[in-house]
């Protein structure tokens, strides 16, 4: 069969293996699941209510507008219906960004080693990803990622999209609101910073705003991570009315679990979020505290995860090997200069002595 | 911002406005929900008690391979699990297969007023719809999909895609197996027919078989019709394997929801299916009568839907309108020689009484 050119000169690689995967091809099952930055506080009370409920109404598609959804969330945001548009995720919002901004060849600047699946629509588009290397270190505000940078190559390459996580992932790390804003000023006037906010409620300090009419920034956020419902894939862009109807133009209309929809929607109206927030930040607090006294310094965190500092890459390798051999699936960055890290979730609080445990066991 | 140009040309269409979007704008809510095909039978049994147990699991990604749903269908089919690609429904297959397959500007077939996701797509991912006009008239086993018009359509165009519905959708007439793989064999030799199935499983005869490594066809499936789940968006594709392996380079590995994942697994492993075909052949053949006993005559169906023949298009609006102001949603077909009529789901039999009380009640 003739395949398209684009396709057939892509290479055969997936964003993330599934822990699923690594499970087959090792034979036993994970007792841990702290790989995929996951929350192990689950869904609230009320959204699993709302989801057991909702599965009844499988039969019928969910609303192609997520009308209720976007209205609880613009409410929420103090921004209008129509700056919301929904996705199966921000993988998948991500995906129509690229479609929507960028012509073929199009350059589009992040952190080498940052998100996997933005680089992987970028090429599965047919755009050209550029790439700033991290930082190798940072301090609580001042993250890994290298805005000055990132704004250096977005203007050498005329880049159409820059995208930055903050707080960032795989570092964890951060940078404070009025650095990111002083970063969207310093990049090319008709760039558009795609903000990938999924680990944003974890963090203390506050997330920089924007009026959601301002035409140089895209907001994604999840229902993946702090309401603890990642398999339900759904998320959402804040983004101005305007693009939110070109988005309209190509997003898969039914795309969206109707079980999802509930389940957010009763996330939302829950005050899970915040205890989440609180058990992480003890959770994180005590693993770095713990990992510390083991010798291991970790970076910064504003996140549901730690980079734990390995000394080099080979070391991290062994720990990721060491601890999936023992059952815990945990991943590390790629790229150098973070690739002597493992990222390591937040567990709760028997999850993370079972982690140390795994962890003492490999060092012993 | 700036916007693709392929994206800022694009019209500002959506495929389908929901029933939720028309209950916004009229002010009520539908009484009967008859207009999107979905299963009046709902989900199995099997399936809401494994999709209630799989809430809670909602925190974990599902397994982006979807292993144990491919498997379980592989085993049903006769293929390999290497020859299956899951998907948020055929919607986001189809989107895929378009990718996969079209360069810019390539040729796509299809009947004119087909499915609109698929010209959806086409036009979303650069490439060029080429149509033939349904025919006006169907026989049992001899469809209004114009078989020797999409052959020659495909020649002249070389067209790269070629897609039929069988059983068709919005007409619900059919084409027996050995029709469909003659028509296979008149299209040029490079061109992929993408045969959706959507429908197939309420057929009485036999879909048409192929070998699962056969170059020239792609088949898709979903759990949205008999099986009740159009609101967990879950379907697949059947494909020789190399050609999954293009789908990989592309698809959104993260973008099945879990729980939609054990409704369709376990709705596999129920009779509902079997159940739901024999309720609808009962429910179809009982609504046929009626509106036959009322002077008005159907198109011949194989699917969960009949096409409604009002005579004209003005008066197939009416009764869509009429119908809808009485709390009953339905939809028809937007182009001749379909216009003239009405596409009805099969309802459960107290559906299909309300539904002949608010079409009774129209006509007086």
């Amino acid at each position: 069969m003739p395949i398209s050119r684009l396709v057939r000169d892509l290479p055969s690689t997936v964003p993330f293996v599934g822990p699923e995967a690594l499970e087959r091809a090792q034979g036993f099952p994970f007792a841990l699941r702290l790989g995929a930055n996951e929350s192990p506080f689950g869904p609230a009370p009320e959204a699993i209510a709302a989801m057991r409920s909702a599965t009844e109404e499988s039969w019928m598609y969910a609303d192609p507008e997520g009308w209720e959804l976007r209205t609880a969330l613009a409410l929420r945001l103090g921004v209008g219906v129509g700056n919301l548009v929904l996705g199966a995720g921000i993988d998948d919002l991500l995906g129509l960004a690229v479609r929507v901004f960028c012509d073929p060849g199009d350059a589009c600047a992040t952190s080498l080693g940052g998100y996997p699946t933005f680089a992987y629509h970028v090429a599965g588009y047919g755009a050209r990803l550029v790439t700033a290397p991290y930082r190798a270190t940072a301090t609580p505000g001042h993250g890994c990622t290298d805005l000055s940078a990132l704004a250096e190559v977005a203007h050498d390459e005329r880049a159409r999209l820059v995208y930055v996580a903050n707080p960032d992932n795989p570092s964890g790390t951060w940078h404070e609101a009025e650095t990111v804003r002083e970063f969207r000023d310093a990049l090319p006037d008709d760039a558009v910073l795609l903000l990938d906010e999924a680990y944003a409620e974890f963090m203390e300090s506050p997330s920089p705003t924007w009026h959601p009419e301002d035409e140089g920034v895209v907001r994604f956020r999840t229902f993946s991570k702090v309401h603890g419902l990642a398999g339900a894939r759904i998320g959402y862009a804040v983004m101005p009315a305007s693009i939110a109807r070109e988005f309209e133009k190509v997003r898969l209309h039914f795309g969206i679990n109707r079980v999802a929809m509930a389940g957010a929607l009763a996330s939302l109206a829950s005050d899970h979020a915040a205890r989440v927030v609180e058990e992480t930040a003890i959770g994180r607090a005590r693993l770095v505290a713990e990992l510390g006294a083991r010798g291991y310094v970790c970076l910064p965190s504003a996140t549901n995860f730690v980079g734990l500092g390995a000394g080099s890459r080979e070391r991290a390798e062994a720990i990721v090997a060491g601890l999936r051999a023992r059952g815990v699936f945990v991943r590390k960055p790629a790229h150098p200069p973070l690739d002597g890290h493992v990222r390591v979730t937040v567990g709760t609080a028997p999850q993370i002595e079972a982690f140390l445990a795994a962890f003492d066991d490999l060092r012993a």
